[in-house]
């Protein structure tokens, strides 16, 4: 990965509209749900064709006017393909969708919405292996217990079958990368800044170990380099590809606190591993799960049973179960306080159940497919 | 305390009602509600003479039939002369009576119950040094980890002026009591043995600190060893005379759990400090708080913010403060869930705030006489 856009890479015959999308990937600042829509109405090359000439109202000008003049789409793509990469869009069939529909309800948020496209690079398809991911994330400033407690996490996670998805930073990160990649297993490390610019620099083997066996994405086209609201932004797209994500090591201010803010918006769970009370690099997770802002767990076991589908869990005693014994966390608290008779309505279900609303909304779509919940325009019930 | 019930003491002429309430705390198995509620109907002179004479109805048969015919009130009492301790009824000034009403709320518990009488040694008196208690509690195989934060929590909420109860066990409970005594602060033993039987052995030198500094107390007449369920009857006193009991480090099967249920029976928190996930000696203690069982705590500050009486929290900001900022812990949830209008029962309350149905009823009086919730005959709401 030391291929910058202004290294010489073979000049490619690329698809008129995917030279659109390159040019757009990059003139379009990301987020930006309002030009997502006009692309997906009118195509990339009318937009593309709109924003060089200047063309587009007042509204969508914002996301464009500083780059609109930059075209340099046959290049980025060169790059891009010169290190076995991509640019991946919403007409692709690798696009996560379904991971990006939480936006939906956040429209309000600052910095929400689901990304413009995103530069790839490595052999597995962000779809696929988004289906079930979990976020290890945490200090750069790891303990040594930190490192160790990762390494058992995402090894174990991703024997299971789960990707790990992380930010490739120094400390919790990186450990989570390396364990995964270590037992053969899935990982995807989402970046603040171009794909072609390993950073940190530290961690350029790292990365280029991920874009061979995992998957290397970012929003930011190539030659970006890292910033404040980049790393911000990044943290959106960790929460938002993940079923939910584990703070294992935070000191009292960190960003894996943006990381976890984020998965509430998206209503994802948060998860943190305790630690000594004694040590600084724990007092963020301990306070997180202190004031309620995240659960603790100690095992992948755990991971799987906060995050995971609902599904038969293992201990479940086969003869003494009733249907219901299969739920758990947010689904069983979701559950208990749906009404037998008479409906209630989400705000109402949170109130009772004691989970966030967010969390009721993504909880319930789960109880009516397996039979548990069912809605009128009233409201939701039992289903019995 | 080297002497035992065959030692010879100083024969002293004692109160005839005193000999008799001291030949009913041997003869009588505590916890006993309906032997108390005969004491404090007919006088303890009556009731001995109706036990020793076995004319009591068969239902108060069962409390006292093995040992009616003991009668070693006059060298019990000799021998708790002759050590500096007495015996505490609940006819004495001292007896912490309003500390032992939340039995009346689980009378169906097995094992529950307020003491029928305490035997007590230390220049404190019961009803005074539990007026604001700590219990901290845990592992008798305690790690450095789990002693030196025993230290910090004991010796801070000492210094604070909170009374540290527990049990004089080795590990935590030693590291406790030690903390406290240490910055000159109080402390309670509470012990599942005669008070003149140093259990544990090697804890024999504390003991005699504890009653010469604190105080030592037990249900147990002279004599008594510690046996299983006697350790289970001490851990629901544990409870009963703490605001709130911390477990510091605790195994995954742990007698720690077992005191933690007495609160939660009791109405009174449970607090746990975190710990690492690879350290056996914390898994109880991460359980508890996963399960949603304890409250994490990490410091005496948040203990108190836990345990501590409704007042004016230091971080609250004056200017920004409405009345009910002053409100954590159970009272804020359970205000949350007041209704401006109309009422709920205590039930509702307790479904609607999360908070277990003993806490709303320990929380309900409090937030009345701070004028933030009034009743009648219908249920609770919010006074505004």
């Amino acid at each position: 990965m030391t291929e910058g856009i202004d290294n010489a890479a073979t000049r490619i015959e690329h698809d008129p509209q995917r030279l659109a999308w390159a040019y757009l990937a990059r003139a379009v600042q990301s987020p930006a749900p309002q030009m997502s829509k006009l692309v997906a109405e009118y195509g990339p090359i009318a937009v593309a064709r709109a924003v060089k000439e200047g063309r587009l109202p007042e509204t969508f000008a914002a996301a464009t006017a500083a780059r609109a003049h930059i075209d340099t789409a046959q290049r980025d793509l060169d790059m891009m393909a010169a290190i076995g990469g991509r640019l991946v869009t919403p007409e692709d069939p690798e696009w996560p969708q379904w991971r990006f529909l939480p936006f939906a309800g956040v429209e309000h948020e600052p910095g929400a919405g689901e990304p413009f496209a995103l530069w790839a690079k490595g052999p597995r398809l962000l779809n696929e292996v988004t289906e079930r991911a979990i976020g290890i994330v945490g200090t750069r400033a790891a303990s040594s217990y930190g490192e160790h407690v990762t390494g058992e996490l995402a090894g174990d996670l991703a024997v299971d079958g789960w990707t790990v998805v992380s930010g490739a930073a120094f400390g919790i990160d990186g450990a989570a990368h390396r364990s995964a990649l270590g037992v053969g297993g899935a990982t995807v490390a989402v970046l603040a800044c171009g794909i072609d610019r390993a950073y940190p620099a530290g961690h350029s083997r790292l990365l280029r170990q991920i874009g061979q066996d995992g998957l290397v994405i970012t929003e930011y086209p190539p030659g970006t380099t890292p910033a404040r609201y980049r790393f911000l932004a990044r943290n959106r797209l960790v929460a938002a590809l993940s079923d939910g994500v584990v703070v294992v090591e935070a000191g009292w201010r960190s960003g894996a606190r943006n990381t976890a803010a984020w998965c509430r918006k998206l209503g994802r769970p948060v998860m943190a591993v305790p630690g000594p009370v004694t040590a600084a690099s724990s007092t963020g997770c301990n306070r997180m799960i202190r004031e309620g802002e995240a659960a603790l767990i100690t095992s992948a076991a755990d991971i799987v049973d906060v995050a995971g589908p609902i599904e038969l869990r293992d201990d479940t005693p086969v003869v003494e179960s009733r249907d219901t014994d299969i739920l758990s966390g947010d689904a069983a608290l979701v559950y208990e306080a749906l009404p037998a008779s008479g409906t209630r309505s989400t705000l109402e279900l949170s109130e009772d159940s004691g989970v966030p609303i967010d969390r009721v909304r993504a909880s319930l779509p789960l109880l009516e497919l397996e039979g548990f919940a069912c809605a009128d325009e009233t409201g939701w019930s039992r289903r019995t």
